[in-house]
């Protein structure tokens, strides 16, 4: 046994021959180019090779696998669809991987409660597409929605573009089911809205990162279909005038503003004139771009943004303004927007921090970090883009590609970060990218509390070993 | 000592005395009147007479408090403003009383982020006031607001007429402050709206009842103020109905719903005819009653609830309705369904239900429930009020006084619950009436894992001894 009581050699032999055993040959890949598919995720960090691949076609298989993974002392990390940009679902050194493929499927939909039950394994897009199939909607949002998992979106509390009026995964979770380590099984499936009989368990599993338990199935709260919605595109001087117009946004529309983006000029530089990535829709340069969405009340929603913009030019808040008149031209404004995830992919080598703040102060930290890293000779550039409402910003810096130029921004970067009270990860999760820097926003108290959850829940640590925890011992 | 671990006679005494030594005359009450005072919440169970009333004024001395009391194995039952319903907050036999009540105050409000930093024993109407001030709303909302404490409403996840649109108190607290058994402060009073990095530890003290940690302060997310809202009264054939209604509602008002409260018949008789307790606002009797409140979007709120009422009408959904037009009308509308404070002391002896489901099955539980108790001689009617879009009822049953009534009413009640799924508290919380039926909405799975938090963050088991686990030895 290594440090972490993982086992090796031989006894891992058995414990593979007591899965497939327990799996079938559908339930288990051993094969190393099978296996090597498993073994990374969308975060760029290279995975170990899984000794197995578990693919599971229930909770009771599920269960009694991790049994036998507890009891030789097996490493197990859960994977939905792999998208994840921290490295949670990167296979470990002699771990298996779970991955929950095959329990895919939409168990229910109730119209009257507006609840979806679905298996873990079931891609996002389908539960929305099922969700809109009644008039109904399930309002997490994320570019990965085709391939991203509703258990990885528990498991990592996903956020999204449409947090500002719904909130991240964890306000959307009514019920959940999940397996801890020693293969007992949780199981709160009820569509019951109000609760306070005892703790409220399923928010251990939602946003830990398959540290505590996997998750197996979920309630889903959906909400009504929004029905029509109008978008625009402002140029405006700064970030400190888009938090102007997001209070006036609040007064003029309340509840119903549905998107509120902010672009910095090194981002909408990037791509809409250094690459091709989006045309631009409005000419001139900018202090600050925001794409807002709102939905339509009692008048037509154009009317009220055209209005609402009249109002910002006269305030000096905006400069510019954009209305989309079509799908089409709705498609081109949110393409800006989304070009991000090319934008993360064509910017060279760089780092993807994912900050959170609180929204009053994620223009300062930004104004901070851009200044901070101006100074630095590995640092060759950024692009800033977020949610404005949410206060998260996904900060890209580019560097020179050397390892010593990746630790000395990480560290330049977090330990502003520390002196800003923010999170280390907004939305994306701790993984195992950012395990080493949890204590830049996590009190020592804290870790203690998280670290007597985890050998409270997983006192063999072999649920997801090395993520969100950088210490080998946890 | 006995089972509990706690220290009696002598032992006691020197536990008193450190205590004085360390918080004072003022931070320290050990006569009895004074005591006695702090003995009970409005559950009307009594509480035992408190060893002593300790009224720490910092997080530091609840901490060292704490830490005093894990020595001396004394147990403390946390109090903010003991309004609750469930016996949470009376005193425990040996144990002393922790009152909030000194460490009241807002700390800060950002307009900007939207957050108001308030200390655990300020009322909950002095937070919502100190919001107005600034243009800005807390959305937690409750009968008892001007005694109740943020402490209290979030150990209890407080919920409330304004659920609906904004949540219980869980999803309305950004941040939060809490001491642990052995005197350990965990703190996380940042604003950061979106924060992944780790284990979202505050959902373990929200709603918790004080049995993992003491609440101490806590940054709280504001809303807009709703700058104007509508109110309307409608009557219903029946729960059914009240259904059907809050779908077209969702469809034609959104997220603009404020309240969607329901009455059914035996509450609307009891309070406007039996009683006097509020004015029928309408004639004749019906099926059902709906208390709708939207605000105002950009056509008035008045036209556009009268041309729903006309919609429900014309599809035989409603069969009468009164619309507020003055702030003295909405009052007196409101004034119906808020009478069941009163109601809930002039009904003679009774069970007081706060029973959770999904609210589509909410009236058919009720039916059942109604078919149940008139089988039951024990049973000698019962009221039933609610909130019909939360799936919530308050279902008080009458009965003749008797200690077998009480058991064989809460039996029949509990037991039909169970097989509904539901939860046998929505939002009064478990407190020290409730845990012997806990096991009724959770599984023998669940306990074990709620056993093994309170095990671990309380070991000694000094939290409020007693409440939300009715094992003694937890």
């Amino acid at each position: 046994m290594d440090r972490n009581g993982i086992q090796h050699g031989n006894a891992r032999a058995v414990a593979v021959t007591a899965l497939t055993e327990l799996l079938g040959p559908k339930g288990l890949l051993t094969a190393a180019p099978d296996c090597a598919r498993y073994a990374s995720d969308q975060s760029g960090l290279p995975g170990a090779l899984p000794l197995a691949v578990l693919r599971p076609a229930s909770t009771d298989e599920v269960s009694q696998a991790l049994a036998l993974c507890s009891r030789y002392r097996i490493g197990v990390v859960p994977q939905g669809g792999r998208t994840g940009l921290s490295g949670g679902a990167c296979s470990a050194e002699g771990a298996v991987v779970l991955s929950t493929e095959r329990m895919a499927g939409i168990a229910e939909i109730d119209r009257e409660a507006m609840t979806l039950t679905a298996w873990a394994g079931t891609p996002l897009e389908t539960v929305q597409e099922a969700a809109r199939t009644v008039g109904l909607d399930y309002p997490v949002d994320i570019g990965a929605r085709g391939t991203a998992t509703i258990g990885g979106t528990i498991a990592t509390n996903a956020g999204g573009i449409r947090v500002l009026q719904h909130g991240m995964t964890r306000a959307n979770v009514l019920g959940l089911e999940a397996v801890l380590a020693d293969g007992s099984v949780v199981s709160r499936l009820g569509k019951t809205v109000k609760d306070n009989s005892g703790f409220d368990l399923k928010q251990l599993f939602i946003g830990s990162e398959g540290t505590l338990g996997i998750v197996t199935r979920a309630v889903l709260q959906l909400c009504r279909q929004v029905p029509q919605s109008a978008l625009a595109l402002f140029a405006l001087p700064d970030h400190a005038a888009a938090l102007a117009c997001l209070a006036a946004a609040r007064r003029r529309f309340g509840s119903r503003i549905t998107a509120f983006e902010g672009m910095w000029p090194d981002y909408w530089e990037f791509v809409c004139h250094a690459t091709s990535l989006a045309s631009p829709p409005m000419a001139g340069r900018h202090g600050f771009y925001l794409l807002i969405e709102v939905e339509a009340g009692s008048e037509g929603a154009e009317d009220e943004l055209e209005a609402f913009f009249a109002e910002l030019f006269e305030a000096g808040l905006a400069e510019d303004g954009v209305l989309a008149k079509s799908v089409a031209e709705m498609r081109a404004l949110w393409r800006v927007r989304e070009a991000v995830g090319e934008a993360d992919e064509g910017f060279g080598p760089h780092i993807n921090f994912d900050i959170g703040l609180s929204p009053s102060a994620l223009g300062r930290f930004c104004d901070a970090a851009d200044v901070l890293l101006a100074g630095m000779l590995e640092a060759k550039g950024t692009l800033k883009v977020g949610h404005v409402g949410d206060g998260n910003v996904h900060l890209l810096v580019a560097h020179d590609g050397s390892g010593r130029a990746e630790e000395r921004i990480e560290a330049a970067v977090y330990g502003l970060l520390r002196d800003w009270n923010g999170a280390v990860t907004a939305e994306h999760g701790i993984g195992r990218i950012k395990a080493r820097w949890i204590g830049h926003s996590r009190t020592p108290e804290e870790l203690a509390m998280m670290r007597g959850l985890k050998a409270q829940f997983d006192p063999l640590g072999i649920l997801n070993p090395g993520a969100l925890f950088a210490d080998p011992e946890r």
